[in-house]
């Protein structure tokens, strides 16, 4: 499916379907680019700053300068002016053009996948599969940057294990993230997540999570947990951006039952969020 | 630089600074594209099925449907003859479209850049970083994808600590590949070099290596070592494409002297590709 609407720097409202980066773009020939997947209720982007302020220092990680203040907006304006959809998914991606050439930005806006409430009323399967830790800074931990073809080669692996979605452990048995969620699980009233000091992306739904927690009366502990810890959790649920807050019904073939800590942070997200 | 030409799957030669890449290309949005990059001397580009032979690979590996046969061998073709430059850089690339579209190639011809020659003069000074070993079928051990960022920031890395470029080293400390190049050492005749075993990219260059070495009289042992038998070595050089066999004259900043083997290959390889 072709986004709905596109809006590049320089050049603004742009058919989606027409060609707009060279064949030298760095974001292609070399994965350069920085990007944000973010969610649109009633017609307005949740969290904008908060991604843009993400955009900007994964540009810088990736050694690319940032967007000026201001153009990204513009660009997301216009797009989701021109898309006409209230409830939508939003990219950003901030490439860094030919070699010395200048970086620029990229807005589509396309429909949310209709793929995710069924997902959500089913829950999610896990696999659980090994992944080196990002601790050097140039394995650019906490960046997200669109060389994302592990993340891509980790999806077919889950699906080829018959699971939905994929937890990554490192090689010590260590719990990290999704390869485009993070992870959190429950006992009694404690919500557990690994810590940004594993090199993890710091997810701006895990961050509403943290500021949501309180007033859902759950305490939540961030640190690093064995595989095993998860495997012992009450229930287990995802977050990520698009796909909000997701049950875990299921890891590595073992069941896990639905709880009320999931639905009512994912009720929460979504009056947060001023939406349905 | 631009590159001098480039032909792209069912446009023929187009303008390379004209876009050809859709904002939702997934060789852009997931670095989910694969590539090569080789050298023409003479107008032949060399080892060119071989580079073909591992595209294909990478695309398979990338769950990318590969090239058809003779679809890249004519844009090689097209963009050769327009680019009239004998001695080149020639670079492929075969993305996969957007979501549901179909894959095409892109192909371009550039100089070769003038600091490699000096650089060879001088002597690569190299800087040894950590990075993880890639075992697991989906980190896409042998693949060569535009995922590419973490390879561009380990040459900032090394460049910020007063070297040329880098040498990977995995978390037990063994001698693995650099981010663009083989590494190879000589101890008396024998010449070592990591083992394709260890996930590492299997180079055309280190493949002719593995061919001339026995009528430049020297011994070829692949294995697992530790950084410390790189450092022991009499000389040190590394191998790829562009900048084929480039004497090291220093690891985190302990001097190496240049060495025959080097040099007699460097020579070696040019017979080999009918260059002068």
């Amino acid at each position: 499916m072709r986004p709905r609407a596109l809006a590049v720097s320089g050049r603004g409202l742009v058919d989606p379907a027409e060609p707009v980066l060279a064949a030298d773009d760095e974001g292609f020939t070399r994965g350069r680019a920085a990007f944000e997947t973010l969610r649109v209720y009633g017609g307005r982007p949740f969290r904008l700053a908060q991604h843009l302020e993400r955009l900007r220092r994964s540009a810088s990680i990736l050694g690319v300068e940032p967007p000026p203040a201001g153009e990204i907006e513009e660009l997301v304006e216009l797009a989701l002016d021109a898309a006409e959809l209230p409830d939508a998914a939003l990219r950003l991606y901030w490439t860094p053009g030919p070699p010395g050439g200048k970086p620029f930005g990229l807005v589509f806006v396309s429909p949310v996948p209709d793929t995710f409430e069924p997902l959500r009323a089913h829950g999610l399967r896990l696999a659980s599969l090994e992944v080196p830790r990002r601790q050097q800074p140039w394995l650019l931990p906490g960046s997200k940057s669109v060389s994302y073809a592990v993340n891509m080669a980790v999806e077919a692996e889950a699906k080829r294990r018959g699971a939905d979605d994929a937890v990554f452990v490192d090689e010590a048995g260590i719990v990290l993230e999704g390869p485009t969620t993070n992870i959190w699980w429950r006992r009694d009233d404690v919500l557990l997540t690994p810590s940004l000091t594993l090199g993890i992306l710091a997810g701006e739904t895990r961050a509403s999570m943290l500021e949501l927690a309180g007033p859902c009366r759950f305490r939540v502990e961030e640190g690093e947990y064995p595989l095993q810890a998860l495997l012992d959790a009450e229930e287990i649920f995802t977050t990520s951006s698009l796909r909000e807050v997701m049950p875990v019904v299921q890891v590595d073939g073992r069941p896990f039952p639905r709880g009320h800590a999931a639905a009512s942070l994912q009720a929460a997200l979504r009056r947060e969020a001023g939406a349905g």
